[in-house]
């Protein structure tokens, strides 16, 4: 009997005010993503390996849930949206006008060695824009994962924002190798300042180009800060691009009236190499983990076909609602509702004051006496949230009314 | 590339105004659950595979979605929600006052060999209402089928009725054996006269009994018109007492002004073994599948280790979407929106401007005017549901505004 009460190892049920509150933050983030103008898409659960491959994927195939058709093809649970997105804009947006603005939320599926605890079954939501290369392009997606996070309640959050041009054209100028350019990545990403040095010294790295990427891990901060050091530091044409729009952005952010949530890195260089432009990712209190990842690949949507520059991000919905509750931030769940209490022969009176309560959209439960002790009563009102009682007890005629009856608000 | 692009059978994309609409359909389900009192849940969208084995599950181990976790043990995809929910109902709620009131919203998966264009993934929406043996239970339910089918805008529809224990209660006392039980079910629910007269005749079943099982496939009708026939014909204690209750249920679903929407069928008697009292299918046009079943199966829980007497119900979403559609019911999908085109050169004013519309809660889609020709500002303009459009455009220091801004209603 215990055994076929468990779930398996990194998945769970969802149910009472925790539940009705990740209800609630779904809403609240869909109607940012409409208010931006992006549609809602979802995609099967399952797809063809094929899709999620290394090429396209972040996620590892020994990490994806694997099952068969009947034609004995191997099927994968998305771990993650952004590839299937990319199929949905070239499969069913070839002829549209661009840009694309495609939104979506769903469960995605990575079956990590990870520590206890972690799940395996996470709400992912996020947004692409397909088709739109400009820097007004990227502050909309800033500005709207800003929105997003205000939306739902969060005041204290920061976006770090880098580009990996500035760092990828630094080192394509100067002939470095991939194979040291990934030791490079590695030591800046985890501001490894020894590491680093020692890869310098060993490849003969010197002057302008050791300078620059000395500093990169100290290039961080508000974009008054950093971005004239970074312009000082090199006289490289792909970098100097990369602060040039970085400066564009952050002007554009201010019309947006976020600035203040952004802080630049260009320090920060990506773990996927499919990212060809800015890169972010959001912090807040109350979780270890980023609330949002995202930035610009301009080559994703070529592989299934068309070209479009893109830019979009993921946010964890479940590691967002955790920072929001351990931040102590009041989510709506479940309405205040009524208790309609009856004898069955006071049945036709309770069912109508229930019809009159259900068109005023204020929630109404129906409960009947017989059986019932006070403490089962007083059990019933705690578990669901009850703020009114009405009593329609048999042998008498009036109405016993506890609490007041709320009043709807949507 | 072609396959690339390619979902697996029985599994599509949804995006678009079909889409929409779909999310818009969830909303006023879920809100409908909520009126009644009834708390969301959500459970895994995998589960060991004993939680839906025979006993439990509708759906045979053959037509489900097999995957292994890391220790081998059998993994399905949830080809239905009520074992899940019950599973939860024991788990959760072991110590919660009776009732409880549960209902849920999403995706379930059979990998049938049926037909092509059968959907494998399919959205389901259903609830549980647990621990309430009593008529007004029953009513309840009912009264919350159709409350939710007229909250999405169906206006033609019916749910036909039954009680098992109408047709268990008289074989019972016959002392008919499980084989012949099953083949006279089989031919009661195909309306099978030919069949049903050669069985009875085959086991010489004869007198009251055989003229009551003849007359099953005929019960059928409004209230008035079946329950004193069905009452005339036995004398049987537990089938009258099925009756009764009956009556009592239509008198209940009159209170809650639904009776109209009511046919009895006593000649229904539910593919499941599990279904212990009433039973119950709606139906519309535009589909010939069924847009709701459901029933109470009073042992259930017990297999899971809480005695509770449960009734419960699911619907299709996507057949209840393709039934609206066919009936040409207005849906709401996407809000109309207004554009705004702007010249890189007054994006500030564009972006203010974009700010007040969406703290209105009216969609803006933001459009840099710079290498858009006429056709393709149509095209986009077509595509958003685009009723306005605002243009700042270099060079110029007016605004051009075709339409009308939309007034929010929500």
């Amino acid at each position: 009997m215990q055994q076929l009460l468990h779930t398996p190892d990194g998945v769970r049920d969802y149910y009472g005010e925790e539940y009705a509150r990740k209800l609630m933050l779904c809403d609240k983030i869909r109607e940012t993503f409409r208010l931006y103008g992006y549609q809602d898409i979802m995609t099967p659960v399952f797809e063809y390996f094929d899709i999620f491959n290394a090429e396209r994927g972040t996620i590892p195939s020994r990490h994806m849930y694997k099952l068969f058709d009947r034609d004995g093809e191997t099927l994968v649970l998305r771990p993650d949206f952004t590839p299937a997105i990319a199929r949905c804009a070239s499969k069913y947006f070839a002829d549209t006008a661009l840009p694309i603005r495609l939104s979506y939320l769903g469960n995605t599926y990575v079956n990590t060695l990870g520590y206890r605890g972690q799940l395996k079954e996470t709400t992912q939501a996020g947004a692409e824009l397909v088709g739109e290369a400009s820097v007004e392009g990227n502050a909309e997606v800033l500005a709207m994962i800003i929105d997003l996070f205000r939306a739902v309640g969060l005041t204290e959050f920061q976006i770090e924002v880098g580009d990996v041009r500035y760092f990828k054209g630094l080192l394509k100028e100067a002939g470095i190798s991939d194979d040291v350019r990934a030791q490079l990545r590695t030591c800046i990403e985890n501001k490894n300042h020894f590491g680093l040095e020692e890869i310098l010294e060993e490849n003969h790295i010197e002057g302008q180009l050791a300078r620059v990427l000395t500093r990169l891990p100290h290039l961080f901060g508000s974009p008054e800060e950093i971005l004239e050091e970074a312009e000082k530091l090199t006289s490289n044409t792909v970098a100097l691009r990369a602060t040039q729009r970085l400066k564009r952005l952050c002007a554009c952010l201010k019309e947006y009236g976020v600035s203040k949530y952004i802080t630049l890195d260009l320090g920060m260089l990506g773990l996927h190499e499919y990212y060809t432009g800015i890169i972010f990712k959001g912090y807040t209190y109350g979780t270890g983990d980023h609330i949002v990842t995202g930035g610009r690949y301009d080559h994703l949507l070529e592989q299934f076909g068309r070209e479009a520059p893109s830019i979009g991000f993921g946010i964890n919905v479940d590691i967002l609602q955790q920072a929001l509750t351990s931040q102590h931030i009041p989510m709506q769940g479940r309405r205040p509702a009524v208790l309609i209490m009856f004898d069955s022969s006071r049945f036709a009176e309770a069912a109508v004051k229930a019809r009159e309560l259900r068109s005023q959209k204020i929630p109404v439960h129906m409960l009947r006496m017989k059986g019932m002790d006070a403490a089962g009563i007083q059990n019933y009102i705690h578990e669901n949230h009850v703020v009114c009682t009405l009593e329609y007890a048999g042998g008498r005629t009036d109405i016993v009314q506890k609490g007041e009856v709320p009043v709807c608000d949507i």
